[in-house]
């Protein structure tokens, strides 16, 4: 896998993987959702997207977003010539305040210097899991776990190192704290060997979903009380917080003229100050 | 009016003016909301804040806050010295989906530069209109008719300069509209006769409440559906958005050390995505 199809036509079926066993997990759960598709158009260069957004009973709202940008310029690089960005990036917002809200996205990024020559090729990427305001060791411990077993293979320092890097990255500066219990992220990863990179990166994408279901299936029917509802909805808006004024991800749509609806699809379906 | 003190008195005699203003509003729309305070140290320099929260029946949340802060070097300028900021803030999410949302803020800054010498001084301000989906032009009308009357005795130029102002500030980029009707705006504000620039920015406090409480009178017993609250929380996260992605004021705030409480307390209560 390393031609810029091979990439792209895997994480359109991962998305897919995904949106499917979200679906079956409403379905479980009782609830009636399914995951609505919607593309768009890269209006500074070439290339879209697909949003996957799910509204239901079970999931309050997820979005699954794959896209793939090409352009001029590597937005917020002056030094940067042509470059291309494909990527898969998810956020689950869950009806039950006991249910974590969870969030993922792999990378692979191409960027060719302003005067032409050799460019380079990094890939990134992660998972993370944010209580709502109700943590369970029992949660975070398998969560990471599944994190380690997923990266194992490729290198037993990677966990021990995207997992601190997760823990410094999905920092909230304005309350000095993490936003949640943590998970793994890495980012303008590149070895010199893609053949080998990718084979990790996508163990990190076929990590995710054995890291979160059994999380939510352990929450998704757990009962809970109208002030839990509340405690959810007011950390919710730290997650807005942390998305709006600091994410990477968000700033680098915004700077690259990419879709607003996409971008910010990963908002909560309500949040509460 | 010219020394920090007389600036801060007036300032705190405006918050008090405004907040009982709304408590009568609250109160006479049959809501028993009340303001209540909270004070914070600044943590990076002297002084602090003053915070005055409202979340009753009419004003579902309203926040009112005074700061005056000091420290070693202007917060974003690194050629800067010592500097003093201080000033009101305020925004207004009625219950009311017809009701509009307000913002007003006005300040007052002194800048010395790194090695000494003469500061600069300089004033900001302004309010303006956000409607959460319902706008009604003789609402529009008389809000600007009333900011135009503030500042007319200060020179006919003022009005349209500053409206012009806060059609540019208060765009949102990433929908290329402006996120409400607008109002005045203005920033580093200086024409060398501080005490001339001092009762223009005095004009427009005390324009405020002239401008807004005919607006919520007409609106917020306005009959309305479960479809117009939902337009409302939406309207809302454009709010969120904006403050978050762009407001200067939240960035200054952040980039100084300023007080995560204060500072986010102008989001709405709850918001819809």
């Amino acid at each position: 896998m390393k031609t810029r199809e091979e990439i792209v036509s895997y994480l359109k079926g991962l998305r897919s993987r995904i949106c499917e066993a979200f679906e079956k997990v409403e379905r479980e759960g009782g609830g009636t959702g399914r995951f609505e598709r919607k593309d768009w158009s890269y209006s500074k260069g070439a290339g879209g997207g697909e949003m996957s957004v799910i509204r239901g009973q079970v999931f309050e709202k997820a979005a699954v977003n794959w896209s793939g940008v090409e352009g001029a310029k590597f937005p917020g690089d002056d030094a940067s010539g042509p470059f291309f960005a494909t990527g898969l990036s998810l956020i689950t917002h869950m009806s039950n305040p006991k249910a974590p809200t969870a969030h993922f996205n792999i990378r692979y990024i191409e960027a060719a210097p302003a005067g032409g020559g050799a460019g380079r090729r990094w890939l990134g990427g992660g998972f993370d899991l944010t209580p709502m305001g109700f943590p369970y060791d029992e949660d975070t411990r398998q969560f990471h776990d599944a994190a380690r077993a997923a990266l194992d293979p490729f290198g037993k320092e990677l966990y021990p190192r995207f997992s601190q890097a997760a823990r410094e990255y999905f920092t909230i500066p304005h309350y000095q704290r993490e936003r949640g219990v943590g998970g793994v992220f890495f980012d303008h990863f590149s070895t010199g060997d893609l053949e080998r990179d990718l084979a990790m990166w996508r163990g990190v994408g076929e990590g995710f979903l054995p890291a979160l279901l059994p999380v939510l299936e352990r929450r998704i029917a757990a009962p809970y009380s109208e002030a839990d509802r509340q405690t959810q909805l007011k950390r919710r808006a730290q997650y807005v917080e942390f998305n709006l004024l600091y994410d990477r991800g968000t700033q680098f749509g915004f700077r690259s003229g990419g879709n607003a609806e996409a971008i910010l699809c990963s908002m909560p379906p309500l949040a509460a100050w």
